[in-house]
């Protein structure tokens, strides 16, 4: 056999490769918009094409076009829910899809946004990167696409490091965490997997790593809303914003 | 061996012992409070004496004061929420035991209360009936005390048929079932055991069995609703009013 | 969204509700047979009608007289079978479902009554009450709609608490139980879920709670039983008698 | 890498080896005893030895002595039992292990074998080899020591075929067998692992294969009686006589 | 009942049947192949003849034929493997299945047999027969047939202990083991059946019961290396060699 | 609640944040170093100082230099693997962390790469792409981080889309494939999850999606080559390159 064999699968020309995908990054930022996603992929196969790999549309080409694979009327936005999507067209660029995916009915997208905020950011004896740690290391045990990648990128730039993100979504385990951190994700995933078999022990060990009780609440509500959103996003086949993908790597 | 053996195990003088619990479930929606509970254990246990049963405390002693594990200071009642706890009282006779697990925080209360009400009682292509069936078919799933106590509640009188409720909350294959209403429940249970694996067959065998894509979302979206409070419940061992173990039997 | 709404799905006028319900089943226990349910049903359905539930038939309304899936024809009862089930008619005013399922070979339905009186009723260092806690723990492991329905009702009317039925059959470490019976229940329910890990631990774990290798061996027995009866009830989709539902409520 | 070292690993010369056991097993016949286990031994390490294996007590050494992990003084048999025992002996030269276990208390002593003989040997639409190999089927999902081996050796010598025997204790999804026989183990082997999604779709299957009603009871009362005897066994570590390992190979 | 129902069922007249099986091994041996299956099964139903079991042909009967479910060509053995398949021949008196299974293509079959050969026979910290115990409790966990014959032959000869290898192929737990052979089986089983909770507290144990750091990695790469092979032989329905199962009986 | 609060999760000054991992991974690729990782994890924290996150090492900090959990010395390379570790350093601008860590034994790392060769890059039905969505399917299946990342990097470059890298490390279901693609890999994650229940019917789905049989002994031996690396990989906790993520972004 060939030493060199190995090599090809590792493919060569990688700066090359590289830079064409890290200035797809960029534009895709500068628009926002799956729309990079074309560029990105001329470059790539032009490249890949050396390498033998057939030329393929984007897995991520739609996923901001048909957001779910429910056929449901966009309603009119509230004034609210109008002046929220534009902050967020505003700071992010674009509106996240779940928020498109609820916005059939106003009642219960802010019934939805009413809950995501009051978790993921109201004050808590968790951080906000905390929450976010919850959050994927939940969807990966239930393996949900969008919210392994919305929250992962929300992960990777929270914690200023692209592997954190990773390691949330892939196995939290194989992650170097704190003592804290560690009991927070144990109890979380337990609840997630088992809930049936949480008991007094697991909140003891939840107050040994130092939590309040009121800490033990909001890792509860927290694992226990994507449990929620991780079934809602798989029922109805939610896909994430492509943006994302490219977010803190 | 003796076939008289097997009848003292069922138990002699049924009449009296079950018009004990009779008169006592009156009594119980008579203050519709736990102190029923003593009367009703009293007397028991004078029947229960004769077949050598060891009285022993009520299961559901300290359901009504001691709520959840977790020690959290009611927070005091917004007026939208004072006003709320008090149809409660006056409709039911008792505010739920979810609702003051809440009362430490309005913004989260306020919000639960949102989300549920939105889904539970809304209009929907789904009766409440299904949504209550729903309910109890996932918390099944997730052996979720709470949430089996207060929604086969809910089943036994929505349907009048007390035994539907023990159906769902014990294994809802052996109830008979119109073809919607099973596949209804195959669905939100898949999806509360393997979101991962729900995908558009799963949707198709909805839509066959006669359901709209705005009837989909729902059945996912109180299907992962009640995997989030399941882990709530669990989480915090949240203990139902002790006055639902006997409604509509 | 108006609180109210929240109202109206548990229910508006409960005490009628409850007291129709009460009557229903102090009726129920006077002729012993589902026919009470009708009535039951009735006053029910003119409760509900009010809450706009559809009234429906009683899900066990042929409970009592298609008990199995399976078409064996009853043979002749042996004297002594004929003379236990007159026992459980005088004694229970019915003789349960499974004892009929068993009547088409008296070999089958003597082994099955031998080997049930035995375990359940001959003497033994546990107790009648903690017998019957062991059968419905493993039957709700095993979600055997039959056996959760008739020795959950024995755990109601043996402990004299309603309550502690309903939780061996939802989740039994949701109970507050003494340590001998939570480890009593523990080894059996592991026995149940993955008797191949099953080890000397197991044992010592049970012999430090105080129970005797004798007690350990009727633990074993009764798990296996009901592991047993499980099967064959689910295997057949045996009814339960209607009239166990309402007992000792 | 030398191919010569693979065969170091099967070893050489199992000619020898094989007449050695083979030698081994008559004599153990001949005295039922696992003494024979001591010469077979012998003559095994003298093998072995040139192979570089450590001589190691028979994993077998106590089984026929020390029957379980608990400590239960044997009862005096029952004139009906002391026959049945004698018979043991005389046919087949021991007693099954599994009935000296019992063997403590008369009454469990006997509806043990009542039940047993009953659904083994009893006329039945199954063949006495179809009963045995659902109970090999079963005991092999539940990886039950004692019931794989003693019942592994009836599946041997009833078919007059080693390797079935070995197929159903290993996996019986990789047996080449008829129609009728895979549905069969297909339910015992469903009903023992998932026995809450058994349902009337199920046994539809097995009636396509042939099987009537009562021959579905039969299937079902033997996967179950199984099910029960795998726990009794794992819980409390039961041995099986020795003698069984060398029969019908 | 009579006793001596159970009795047929275990069979009369074993000495004959014993001795026949063992001579069938003999045979088996001489001509290491499934030839001597006919000599065996002929002899065995005239035994259970009298025992009404309908003759069967030897569910190993094509096993050393048809070797997979998949038709690939043989290729030309290379001079290396052809010298290494005579040395099989002439050593064990046949060449195992799955090296003939990988016999289409020579790079697959020498790469195989390199690893296979460097984890099984070079040196090690680990004995053979602990290598083979791994074996075959990796392949018991993911009920691989084609492994547990080949393997548990491979025990039951290296420890000159025939029961060794049923106990490893049934349950490892119910062995007798050291506390070594135990914690090494205990990570292998547990990396087998769930590697993403493998963490530094499994190595901890390894450690703490004598294993170097180089011993682990080898009781992982065994443990890997059977996870590989044994969903090679599911995957194609790899069939043992018959001869396997007389061996070191 | 705000709408405004939603925002600033998910973070203020994208763009910067972007363009500064953009240019990091530009960077990163420059050396193929994790040295470009501090400079990254520099402009990040000066970001997300402003979101107020706590600055964090990055959770690959160690993973290029402490590959393993276990101490083993790397021994002297053979001129073989030499020029196969220099080709790496050439092509790659690393060695991957694998081939180091079989660098303690020149046996075992030729035989793993050897077969590593064979399976991935020899030829076959099967395209690399495909190969390499195989490899990161089952180690989604298992969990195991170092095949996720350096296998999830494979699949970005090979396809040019960084998206379906995503969707096979997340969920593959959640993917736009081929049915050719999509039974590759429903065959590859079922011999994975429960191999033992592979059968015909798995390998005629295959035929029918137009696989060869050589193609599905492809599809078995990659997917069972990924259940041994994973497993090595898991328990050692080996540690992927840390240029692997941020590769084909």
């Amino acid at each position: 056999m060939l030493p060199s064999r190995l090599v090809s699968a590792v493919g060569s020309d990688n700066t090359h490769t590289l830079r064409a995908s890290a200035i797809a990054a960029v534009v895709k930022m500068a628009c926002g918009r799956g729309v990079s996603q074309g560029i990105h992929m001329a470059k790539q196969s032009s490249k890949t094409g050396k390498a033998k790999a057939k030329p393929r549309p984007s897995a991520a080409a739609a996923d901001d076009t048909k957001i779910t694979a429910l056929t449901l009327e966009p309603a009119t936005l509230s004034p609210d829910m109008a002046a929220y999507f534009a902050k967020c067209e505003e700071k992010l660029g674009f509106v996240p899809n779940v928020l498109k995916a609820y916005g059939f009915d106003m009642a219960k997208l802010s019934a939805f946004v009413g809950m995501y905020n009051d978790l993921m950011l109201a004050p808590s004896g968790l951080s906000k990167l905390e929450r976010e740690m919850i959050a994927v290391a939940v969807s990966s045990h239930n393996r949900c696409y969008y919210c392994l990648v919305a929250h992962g990128a929300a992960v990777r730039q929270m914690s200023g490091d692209p592997v954190l993100g990773e390691l949330m979504a892939m196995n939290f385990r194989a992650a170097r965490l704190s003592k804290r951190e560690r009991a927070m994700l144990d109890f979380a995933v337990k609840l997630t997997a088992e809930p049936w078999l949480v008991e007094e022990d697991d909140r003891a060990a939840l107050r040994r790593s130092g939590f309040s009780d009121r800490d033990i609440w909001d890792i509860a509500a927290i694992a226990g809303f994507f449990n929620m959103t991780n079934r809602v996003a798989s029922a109805t086949d939610m896909r994430p914003n492509s943006v994302y993908h490219g977010q803190s790597r």
